[in-house]
């Protein structure tokens, strides 16, 4: 096999969260909106012709950007600001290798998505790891808090709730990082908190590279960087319609950024990435946004509830803005998060967990329906007594 | 834009074949099949369910590969032999990434598909050019040819005219080029001529770095390069669902090679390249052979029929095994090629011209329907009298 690239035979390669075919698993390992898409995503794909499938698809997407600008834009966007790709993942891949050549850096902080070294690795690029500063709690600090309030706890207990909670901290001076490229995202994953809008603001002027904010997350949190994109020439924003539009199935993302910039982005992807029926799922998904809200909305009310739940067995998280959690095993407990994780996947919950450094005390637990979330509690609480 | 690197700055990128929005235009210049897909996949895509756009797809696109192996392998292949791709085209962009690192060599035939020289400017790697050895009929070598003789002429005479006409044939010593991948199209695009098998045999035999064949037109031709598989580690072939299957709207290609090369390549894919409805939709065209064979057939016909009524008219062209013909203007046309296209395009016919070396004079015409193909006819005739 030497007729490939060292650097492709050594890696790993990027490992997938399980996709169970066994339809009674509660699957909260993957971060999918637990709610369908909305029912027009289902009449746009019934009303493909044949006609459509036979012939090459629009090279750019155009319908979805004509409807993303219009939507997403207050006014400030066209069409050419917008790009679809097969995915969020595309855009990483595809950004990469835009901005890196092979032993360029590609920055990017951890812990966060574990496709940016997999994507580094296979470009031949230096992968430069920023840690995120995490303030883990005391140990019990949890103790003093008030018990669970379940559904009805109001938002302000369970923010001085968060007072106790484990904050990240962007690095200081990451501005200043030499690399061609810089990934951040935001909220973050695993961990679903936000970085500040004025501190990625600072880095969008001052770091000499390209910034992609990943905002694959972005529909659960209370704001966006879009703002940045008309200021900077050097931002991309990443989004996908996988998570908030419940369309992980479909593979459709896409790039908000200049119009400048995405011309020259746009020749390093494939010259048809977007399939039609991918165009047309994607553009009637957008299209409603009020079905799309009211996902993002009870998905938001239940990661309050189970934040809450989990907070009252001793678990620690910090605060999340997206759809999950990721959860610190209670320092009284007797199973560790990895046999957490076991436990609960016998008992037909699926959740995620890395043995990497400084995550592998904690599982990544995505929100789920109400009914969902509460046997997943029920099962936790039996396996920690 | 001095963040993005300067070989994507300085590359044009790919230029898609026209995709007009007007029906009524007659389309015959991206090479899609005139045919619609099978109606099995129109049953397929209608009965996706909500609930598979809203979790993740099978990452590896398994439901097709069974399918794939068990109807082309005749026993000699494992769904492990067979890998999904987001059309033919991320295949060739991941290959080409696979075994080339910067700087490093990537060889293919010129004239050939017009994206191999863009995807390898974009890995920043040399391109080496390799010239088909083209020998053009001698002017007017046309005249001894019996005329057209229509729709039943029998494929003997058919095939005594190819003797008067261009003949492509690959350079000696191919098998040497020094170059980590070699990607040769067969049936060549834009041409369509077939290299024979045993020179394919041996190339893989010697030829030191990964061989790519871009099977993309194999459908339209007599054999393929497939039994090469099982006995050449380094030999990867290309397949998609656009030409053959009528499936150009929905992005859905796959590579044939052993199991041991594929894991590799497959850590340079995207994680999850293919969608639920493509996976579905491209099971169900691959399954249903009856249904896409007829096109075949329908369309080999068309060609014969086309090829014969434009030798009439005085245009050459080498013997075609895929589904376009690539037709040199006749030495006493008034009209050049590129006058040939724009007249054409004025009339509501889209053919392919290109403005490149060696391809000039010539016009690459995609078979189309029997009443497609007439109206083209006629409209030449009109044109070159």
């Amino acid at each position: 096999m030497s007729i490939l690239r060292p650097n492709v035979l050594t890696s790993a390669g990027y490992i997938p969260g399980e996709q169970p075919t066994d339809p009674t698993v509660i699957k909260l390992n993957t971060n999918e909106n637990p709610y369908p898409p909305s029912p027009k995503v289902m009449d746009a794909i019934r009303s493909i012709t044949p006609e459509q499938l036979r012939k090459y698809p629009s090279p750019s997407g155009q319908p979805f950007r004509e409807a993303a600008a219009k939507i997403l834009g207050g006014g400030n966007l066209t069409p050419d600001h917008i790009l679809p790709f097969n995915g969020g993942d595309e855009l990483l891949s595809v950004a990469i290798r835009a901005a890196a050549s092979e032993h360029d850096s590609v920055a990017f902080l951890e812990p966060s998505y574990s496709l940016y070294p997999v994507l580094t690795e296979m470009n031949g690029s230096n992968a430069l790891r920023l840690p995120y500063t995490i303030n883990e709690p005391l140990p019990n600090a949890n103790c003093q808090l008030p018990i669970d309030r379940g559904h009805d706890a109001p938002q302000s207990a369970i923010g001085n709730r968060q007072s106790a909670m484990p904050a990240w901290r962007l690095p200081d001076n990451i501005e200043s990082t030499p690399a061609k490229i810089l990934l951040i995202v935001n909220p973050n994953a695993p961990s679903g908190h936000l970085d500040p809008l004025d501190k990625l603001s600072h880095i969008a002027q001052n770091f000499k590279g390209l910034l992609v904010i990943d905002e694959a997350y972005v529909d659960f949190a209370p704001t966006s960087a879009i703002s940045l994109v008309q200021k900077h020439p050097n931002v991309i924003l990443l989004r996908t319609m996988s998570k908030g539009y419940s369309l992980a199935g479909l593979r459709f993302g896409y790039a908000i950024a200049q119009p400048a910039l995405l011309k020259q982005i746009e020749k390093v992807r494939d010259s048809y990435p977007v399939d039609a029926i991918a165009i047309a799922a994607a553009t009637a998904a957008i299209s409603d946004q009020a079905y799309a809200k009211s996902t993002w909305e009870r998905v938001i009310a239940e990661r309050t509830r189970v934040a809450g739940a989990l907070q009252a067995m001793g678990f620690s998280m910090p605060d999340s803005h997206s759809n999950f959690l990721l959860a610190t095993t209670p320092p009284t407990a007797k199973l560790s998060a990895q046999q957490l994780y076991e436990s609960l996947k016998s008992r037909g919950i699926l959740v995620r967990w890395w043995n990497l450094p400084r995550i592998s005390d904690k599982i990544r637990i995505t929100i789920g329906t109400p009914d969902q979330n509460t046997r997943l509690l029920t099962e936790l609480k039996s396996l920690l007594q």
